[in-house]
């Protein structure tokens, strides 16, 4: 493999093609055919001489630098603001003092972090990221708990999906390690401004964009990779409020085959008239059904879970299998793990029902009206960096309402006890190596 | 409707919930849903509060300024650079002198377009446009005539697709005409970078982008569109070579009720490890196919086309029915409108079969493998702006490859025709109302 192009990349095209029935010959052709990382050119005929033109002349990326957090460079900044109140944040809009920016090259390999002022990216009008959703990015957050002690949760799997991501749209691979270093340093930096009412965190944001200045399409041999920080308040700014769905098969949120499996720019954008649309029909978010059976996938912006009472008397928590279409969670993976933990009896979990059930299956909407008609669908909830664990009250579908009680507590049983198990490992309130210390507390 | 989503969305909308069913209730909700243009917020409940908070706050779009080229300023490039040779160009790679910008606020509308000397722009990293793919675009030429004439084609076919793109993930639509006469500024000032070799052309990149610095997802309320263009060489650079296409059905280019009716720039980045793939396998472009029927659609950056012998012995040229998950092509629109006008007997084609049927239709995988086998396969071609239009050879399907007899000319005679046909309306071969003249030759 003598091109820039990704091992990740490379086994994602070697297991699609099939790599056991590859003969040598295909595997050069394949070598060959990513030699378009470093050569834009215009439609098939010019592919063929860009192969034969850059054949000889690409770097082997073994040999090139990855992402090393040694070689980091801090640039203060010298003009620090003043954190706004706690009460007057609003999601996604205020910036901390420094970014991290570390950039890519086919020909370099990973380029110097570098933390620095907060400010505008000077941006070529032709970079293919713009132009072609060459973009890809994570949602993750620093939290502060009650010691001041400040910890990321399960970074490392936040690393592990933007590889995944990044390598379904042919950007390179990191280490992600390095990564998570680079991110600590960051994130310690600017700690001040992580609010410290209960709730709060600092909402951090790696993304990956191909920086290539050309309007061809194909592989990018430039990207940049960057980190900005923003400070959040809570989801619900008081008490818990159900949400409500709008079950949704006239827009497709991913096909199979397309990727709604990895955090990509391109899964967004097309998504916010479908969102505006649930709104204007006095629903808070969509809930994504897929094909003629309107199989149950994600909700707006979160994972979803449901809890049944099964035929046999069990209870059993369910959440759509990823099946290459949804989102990998963070969350989802992390109560996933729990709930199973106490339905083997390993870590037992009060609030949980004795007889719990894990599944990770295709479920449909035929099935969740029977169950909500027999009176076996008991809770519904979504999972989500932002929303943490946020209680489903009512889906719209096919013209009527299938409610969800909620209890006056405003969520069910499981559904509590995960927003309890979750935030209380985020917040250090419980005990868990998914907590990863950025700075110790001075208490 | 007081807020400034543009009118194609709130169109959309209506026309998706089914604006006849919409109560007095639902309207005002839809209108109220939509402030979220001016308000970043996060989830469910932050937007019924952004709702309160913004209603009275937001102006009337439509006494807000639209696009108006008159305020247009110019700043000449004092730094002028000389276009390299034209056998040295590479697709989308070069840039002219010049570019034009035109900022968009919800609060202020449409600013003041300007052409500027070409350069990098100044891009707040939280950029939505950059994280969630709020971006579309438009690919278009200008081209230079034996006369030294300067023309585009069908320009106004590009803007309205491009509204259309832009509403679909609600960013601002603005008056088609306005933009041509801004886009024939920035031409004329940089014609010169205009190659005049046979087949060459200046390529125009419309792009519109969300620039409002915040990481939540929902309709931008600021946008840049800007313009650039780049002088491009022709798709063949010495005969017509037949593409081989690869049938894809294990990923999708786009489902219904997906984007891939609009050139949004989300369809692009999913599409380029499946183009690896192809080439990976021995052919040039993929040919997507869709659902268990595999219906054909697209054919990597073109529309499809296929010449077949009928069961009762006409000859059909077809192309699959755009269904909202096609892009409209002006190519394709321009070869259905001549192919229908010979068919018609307006206006006949030297060269198209007297017997021609035109259709818009289904055409499955099945119905192509049966054709081929009966001996009614007769060409296959893929047309776009890029490849004008481009011969098949062959298609690779379920291992084996249907081959497409190309002749010894390389392209069947509809093929040929219509390439004729096509270059000839957009070099000044053939007078035509499609070409739009940017500048008088001198001649």
């Amino acid at each position: 493999m003598q091109t820039s192009v990704s091992r990740a990349l490379r086994s994602t095209v070697c297991r699609r093609v099939g790599v056991a029935t590859l003969t040598k010959a295909t595997r050069r052709t394949l070598s060959l055919s990513t030699f378009a990382r470093s050569s834009p050119r215009t439609g098939a005929v010019a592919v063929q001489s860009a192969r034969r033109q850059y054949a000889t002349t690409v770097p082997d990326p073994s040999t090139l630098p990855g992402l090393d957090a040694s070689k980091l460079k801090v640039t203060p900044n010298p003009d620090l603001k003043t954190p706004p109140p706690s009460d007057q944040l609003t999601f996604g809009t205020t910036f901390t003092d420094h970014m991290l920016t570390i950039p890519w090259n086919s020909a370099t390999g990973w380029g110097e972090p570098h933390i620095k002022p907060f400010g505008d990216i000077p941006m070529h009008p032709g970079s293919m990221g713009i132009h072609y959703a060459i973009s890809a990015f994570e949602g993750m957050k620093a939290y502060r708990d009650a010691s001041g002690r400040v910890t990321l949760f399960r970074p490392d799997k936040n690393m592990a999906r933007l590889n995944r991501s990044v390598a379904r749209i042919t950007m390179p691979t990191f280490d992600g390690a390095e990564m998570i270093t680079l991110i600590k340093e960051l994130v310690k930096l600017d700690a001040h401004w992580i609010p410290t009412e209960p709730g709060h965190s600092l909402y951090v944001r790696p993304i990956m964009l191909g920086t290539q200045p050309t309007l061809y399409v194909g592989p990018t041999n430039e990207a940049l990779l960057y980190v900005i920080c923003s400070p959040v308040g809570p989801y619900y700014k008081t008490a818990i409020k159900p949400v409500a769905l709008l079950g949704t098969d006239m827009y497709t949120r991913a096909a199979p085959g397309g990727t709604g499996g990895y955090k990509v720019a391109a899964n967004y954008a097309p998504a916010i008239v479908p969102q505006l649309e649930a709104e204007a029909a006095g629903y808070d978010q969509n809930l994504w059904l897929l094909g003629p059976e309107h199989v149950l996938t994600e909700v707006g912006s979160m994972n979803l879970f449901l809890v049944l009472k099964t035929k046999d008397g069990k209870t059993e928590l369910v959440t759509p299998d990823l099946a290459d279409i949804i989102l990998p969670g963070v969350t989802r993976d992390s109560i996933l793990a729990l709930a199973r933990a106490h339905a083997s009896g390993e870590a037992k979990i009060a609030g949980l029902p004795a007889d719990l059930v894990v599944s990770e299956r295709k479920i449909t909407m035929a099935e969740v009206k029977e169950a909500a008609a027999e009176g076996r669908l008991l809770e519904v909830f979504g999972a989500g960096t932002a929303a943490v664990v946020s209680p489903v009250g009512r889906i719209g579908w096919e013209g009527k309402d299938i409610v969800v009680d909620c209890g006056k507590e405003g969520a069910g049983p499981v559904t509590r006890t995960m927003l309890r198990e979750i935030e209380g490992r985020q917040y250090g309130r419980i005990p868990s190596e998914w907590a990863v210390v950025v700075q110790e507390g001075t208490e």
